[in-house]
């Protein structure tokens, strides 16, 4: 890492007792004794794709970069321990650029706890890439997984969906705190957050899980964001539409045996509501059941790579 | 990730130990238990800048930025044991690109018993750029680190300098069971490896241990790449400033006590030869001592980032 980043955040990281040795060496040196299971998690944003950089402030930017992989941990009920950075800076303006990213990051990380241990900054003539990687501990109620779904469990989700592109994108709360308490006081079969849309997140985890999913589309939590999106666009795309294909909202979606979900229905033991959206089915595939009762395919539409 | 490449990597992937969950969920779950210290690192490579990929095999492209990752927990002793990988990939080609660089990756990672865990993919109009996150465990010898140099200790190296970019700085070996093998037999005071070239990061250590360094140029290990490059440049440049200045040779750079030096290098304890290059000094700054004994100043002149 660059000497001069490197001092600034020698003296910018609050000290951690997980960290032994911090920015500046070979390696950052954690302690880590008495854990059992690890959690390791990397998520890379790039310029032009996940933000523009001419139009956000580079502290959002590093704060969604630390924010979406901290989701990450969420979706595996982990508690966050460490984490290192890697840039790629464009050169001009570069050194100013790491401090606003980790001047967004920073303060993120220490309100969930995470030492941030080290990273590595390169330049070059193309624009922002910046990588996170993340180790979460694995909690005595054990990793909550993609593949742990069955036919009847109930799809309970946390907030609202859609329109998180009018500013939820940058400025959401991980729901680290929500999954670890969730997966401490019940016992969830399967969970995933929702970073390419609530409908295609529920397909990886229906598929990962050898299910199928059918959706209670009058169920889904709208946020106010998609209704306002609907309304700017007025491009005849619904504020469900919105809910189901946005993505970026980084809630969690979560597979619960009926009992146990009648319980967190009840308890509602988070600030943000839960609500159950529908539930898991041996045939495979997504379905949604309409106002009335009529059953029609879900066809995933949320975010893609695209290449080839 | 992306789906079709994590197919790939489930079937590609050999079973691991310490793996109790690969790629395709939110995060890999890794089995950590007995483990007291460990590190954790990370280096990105970027087209253009640490390769071209225009005129090198991607297979060698993704070795380097494992290699280089794995030469980082070298030069703090530390034993691999597991590492993620994001790429952003030209959106023209970019599923037979990952594939490639996977191919380069997983045979080292075998190699050294490493598991790869996970990683992230995307896409984008830009160049290649890969991040490579390694997790290495601390051996009962403890972390090698930069800031244990004493004045009197012996500036020990592994292997010979120079002429890095003639290939060895693709198909080098990282020092990971040479750095193992001599902090757990030998009382090694620092270390470092070998990246951005023997002057510089030999400046990086002393300058972290508080001390100066003396070199003899004489004794500096100059590889045959050095003259080579030297013979073929026709510049003027020497190999001796080839072996100093160029990088990428990956070696180590070891700080030892003068009573441990002597036994070191009566050992030769390695396949690779160890050598004495000069000691390090209670007084500040790099000094390269000429054939003759006249002292001058060493002026580090390694790869440096480039931003402003």
């Amino acid at each position: 890492m660059e000497s001069e980043l490197i001092a600034y955040l020698r003296k910018r990281i609050p000290r951690h007792p997980l960290l032994r040795l911090g920015p500046g060496d070979d390696a950052a040196v954690l302690h880590l004794a008495e854990l059992d299971q690890c959690v390791l998690t990397v998520d890379m944003l790039t310029d032009q794709v996940d933000f523009e950089l001419k139009r956000v402030d580079p502290r959002r930017v590093g704060r969604k970069a630390l924010a979406v992989n901290l989701s990450d941990l969420a979706a595996m009920a982990a508690r966050p321990l460490a984490g290192v950075v890697a840039v790629v800076l464009p050169r001009r303006g570069g050194m100013q650029l790491a401090v606003e990213l980790f001047e967004g990051i920073l303060p993120l990380a220490e309100k969930y706890n995470l030492a941030i241990a080290g990273g590595d900054t390169n330049s070059w003539d193309g624009p922002l890439a910046i990588s996170i990687t993340l180790i979460g501990q694995v909690t005595a109620a054990g990793p909550l997984v993609r593949g742990g779904a069955r036919p009847g469990d109930r799809i309970l989700v946390t907030g609202s969906f859609g329109g998180s592109i009018l500013g939820r994108q940058f400025d959401f709360e991980p729901r680290v705190e929500e999954a670890l308490l969730l997966n401490q006081r019940y016992g969830l079969h399967a969970g995933i957050d929702v970073s390419d849309g609530l409908s295609v997140d529920l397909a990886h985890l229906a598929e990962e899980s050898g299910c199928g999913a059918i959706v209670r589309a009058d169920d889904v939590p709208v946020a106010d964001d998609a209704r306002r999106l609907a309304e700017k666009l007025a491009d005849g795309s619904t504020p469900l539409a919105h809910a189901l294909d946005d993505g970026e909202d980084f809630e969690l979606i979560l597979a619960v045996p009926p009992n146990e979900a009648r319980r967190m229905l009840a308890d509602q033991p988070l600030a943000v509501p839960l609500s159950a959206i529908g539930e898991f089915t041996a045939e495979s595939g997504l379905w949604q059941l309409d106002r009335g009762g009529s059953r029609r395919p879900l066809v995933p539409r949320g975010w893609q790579q695209e290449f080839d």
